[in-house]
């Protein structure tokens, strides 16, 4: 092996630059040039790639967002723009790619390695932690204390205010950030879409919150509960109860990475490298109870990891 | 002078606890024994005090909120509960008030001094930093800096993705918070309802930016500029430009105060006590030119102080 | 069971009273009494102990510190101390109790069980992470983003000026703090007690890095590493590398604890309270693997855990 | 005026790029070009410059450090130096120069004039705030809140332990630092060099707060007084006073600056341009009492601006 390639895709996460770095730091140090596809898939197509030292990614394992940028790719989406990517790869002399993205961008990669026969490794690099086949991904950690700091901030608030705060954070499909937030904030409800309490159950809290008198209350809520959090708000306010929404938004996407996602992301982007000199190909690499797993690519979008039961059961004991 | 009060107003705003403290502390020092007053104005009515020594404030100077909470109060605005609030002040031997909060407060003091004769001083507890008297309002550089943070995030986010945003702060009469975030985050443009830029410009600006290839564009929207942050996003959509609408909200008014918020505390808290003791009433303490200067509370809500028209200048001339 | 205490002990960590809220909360949700003991060993010695309710412990789970304080107690080192908190705590109707804190906190525990029969439960407690029976102590995220945070400031002056780095963390015993801060913060040398590379090797690297050109390079130091950071900067300047040495020191145990401390503290808290009420005593409560597990007391100080052999493999791969 | 250069010279301080930043947009605006001097009097002896257009200083506003780098230059301490120096800018066609410095830097730009007539302006940059001529300097703000935040992490552990704490800011020549922190911190004392109290006075003060039972005390202490930190503590455990010790170090040079240091630099380096162009030279361009002022070069080292008095007064008001 030669020469690779690396690219981020899909929505940006806090730790790709460290992820990024480790590809080319690791490559190198093997006699591997690395070379870095811009915009996704979008650049893969239009060949917009350069070459990556180890001094091009000095001090990016800081740095929040991702240097190689990330694109939406309608091209890549029928059999020409993947021919055309798969062109530019031979032309580059490539002998293997590491995307960085989640379920979406492996569902691409897949196809470079089902259709072109090129050796692609997946590492998964997304805020929502909602990928199988690892423990975490990169951007979940500096997600979810982006988030907390805001809830400490809304709390400061809410204690002085004696107020009800709905806070929705991200998560369109899974509640991972909103339970971690949820305990570590303690939150009197957590809603997420794969357990979704019936709204009438909340209510009842808060009646009975009320009865106790606590006056101040966080209800914390993944995007993807339905209704999101303005239908929380709305169904509380229905019952009576004054209340405030925040939706956090695309801040908890940014920020400098915190440790555990650097570390993570640092661990993976080595383990690529190895991985496709191994002459792996289709799998996303992953960290499964403190060492590195390997799963295949079909498996991160057709199979789902839970939230921990534990965790769920402690947001109603914690929050008497 | 044998005993005062001190009591937190309106919104909440990070330093006002610092406030309390210095009052607590200059006081007892003087040999003055301080009553917090619980939930402003309804807990003066209602007789919701207790005395406060320098031990009670003890490591609330980080602490962002107001350990004497606040609400709105609205047996206050009429005459019959300020007499009611006036007799609790003299069940408890009050000679003097501290009132920590904005305009809206002010004028409350202001009857307290009219109707009742009761010594009444005010500190600027805001952060939006619109009240003629002061160079600054306590909570102001925290909420600045909050909302800097989160930009600086979405800013992540913004360059990997070259996308544009728009992001609605707070100040719904004032645009001082919009103007130095935006500098300080290098807007492509600040909207303020005091100088309201016809949102023609902005698109004539964004279409600018385009053609000069330049992809990633902030717009900072005062929450009192016409139509708000929504209205910005929904004017340059239907001019064509996909953009990303975030509003921070709440956020914005937590947090552990930074240094110059409680430094600017610290030192109002103490020259309160002073005031009362030199038998000043009905006007507000603020900082001005880096010394205590006291405004007639009425001027506090008759006037108005403008942004700095060299701050306003340099957003265009910086964001080439 | 009845009434069960609580209490803190050796040195602060961040998260310590979110356990102590989480076993507050879940005890009082099963009808069990919580006794919060201060200053450890020697407030149990003193009986300096009274009773929680779940609102004693509401607002605290962000907070630093322990909000049941914490000392060392010489009394406690002989019997006739034990015998006298024992005494208290059978005074107090005490049928089991929680002790969060390290290795020589849990040698006291353990005597209470021994010599005296109380049942005992201990909470890994402390930010260096070197405790046997646990992936993670609690305070131990929160440390390594503190030490990583001051780093990141390092590192603008160190690329500004060109400049090495020593920085020394804490671990007297164990490098985990310096390794995942020296992965995080990309390092060129990461120095430990458990594995001490000879410093002639730090001297050699550094040698290669100025041949290659690197101008600015960071040696984290483990407290415990022979010499700590001092030794280590002493030795490279006689080789005739010019450096600065900084030392983080306490700043590492305060501060808000992160979410995953706090998350791992309330999970803690509310399995020490069915620890205890099945009957479990003499153990640690850890997280292994995600999921709760326990380990005998003596084991604790007994066998030791290893850093992890991939992160120590990639400090010289990712450092190139 | 065609062509101006801009460098960054002496300890780095954050917002240094903000400034840079600011005299590139608005020069550019203007139709004059900008040289980017690299590591200070050194780089511009030896021609180390390059053209800096509006996208090379993007996303530089938030970044610490300089990405000008800085350093220390024997060279132009004799005239020969500089003649090289003056020869470089001439080589450049340079027509005006900014340098971003503290007094030391001054001093060598007011040479660039006197010897060579070369248009220089300066603009502080340095975290100490000890320059005449300013009310702040660029990078005091953030190192104010920087080390704002380290004690605040420390008091967690202080009030935990209920120990005392000596904790080193920096400040070789001046307290500003120290005085800010110690009163946004709480601290009890404050020691700086301009107006040392013996330290009798601090041992006579920990004995009165022993006395009235407070037990965790703060002593902030400049780098500039007396025997510094150390030498404080020697003193005060002399005393029989068990203590702690920190040095903040260098951690209070970089990070991201905070906004009024964003927003002080950026109007300093738009009004740069602009004293350039009105033909101004040896002078340094500071904010006084909120607009710009202008200061003899000379001044800045030999006239002093004193700390506030009244916040010094303070200290002990508040520390009761």
């Amino acid at each position: 092996m030669k020469r690779i390639a690396v690219f981020t895709s899909g929505g940006d996460a806090p730790g790709m630059n460290a992820a990024v770095r480790a590809v080319v730091r690791a490559a190198t140090g093997k006699g591997i040039e690395v070379v870095g596809i811009m915009r996704g898939f979008q650049g893969m197509i239009e060949g917009d790639m350069r070459l990556l030292g180890p001094r091009d990614v000095a001090n990016t394992i800081q740095r929040g967002g991702t240097i190689l940028l990330t694109a939406r790719s309608k091209d890549f989406r029928n059999p020409e723009g993947r021919a055309k990517a798969a062109e530019q790869l031979k032309k580059w002399d490539i002998d293997g790619v590491v995307c960085v993205g989640g379920d979406g961008s492996f569902h691409g990669a897949h196809y470079l390695h089902e259709e072109h026969g090129i050796k692609v490794v997946g590492l998964p690099g997304t805020i929502d932690n909602d990928l199988y086949g690892t423990d975490y991904t990169i951007g979940y950690f500096t997600a979810v204390d982006t988030a907390l700091d805001c809830i400490d901030k809304l709390r400061d608030t809410g204690a002085s205010h004696e107020r009800i705060f709905v806070v929705e954070v991200m998560g369109r499909h899974a509640g991972f950030i909103a339970l971690d937030v949820g305990i570590a904030s303690g939150a009197e409800e957590v809603l997420i879409p794969e357990h979704p309490m019936p709204i009438e159950e909340v209510i009842q809290t808060l009646k009975e919150s009320e009865a106790k008198g606590k006056k101040s209350s966080f209800i914390i809520v993944a995007e993807g509960y339905p209704g999101g959090g303005q239908g929380v708000q709305d169904a509380i306010e229905g019952a009576g109860f004054e209340s405030r929404l925040t939706i956090l938004g695309h801040v908890q996407r940014g920020g400098s990475p915190k440790a555990e996602d650097r570390i993570l992301a640092s661990r993976l982007g080595e383990a690529a490298v190895c991985a496709l000199q191994d002459g792996k190909s289709d799998v996303m690499l992953g960290v499964t109870n403190h060492e590195i797993s390997f799963t295949p690519l079909a498996d991160t979008w057709e199979k789902r990891k839970d939230v921990n039961a534990h965790l769920r059961s402690c947001v109603k004991t914690l929050s008497v």
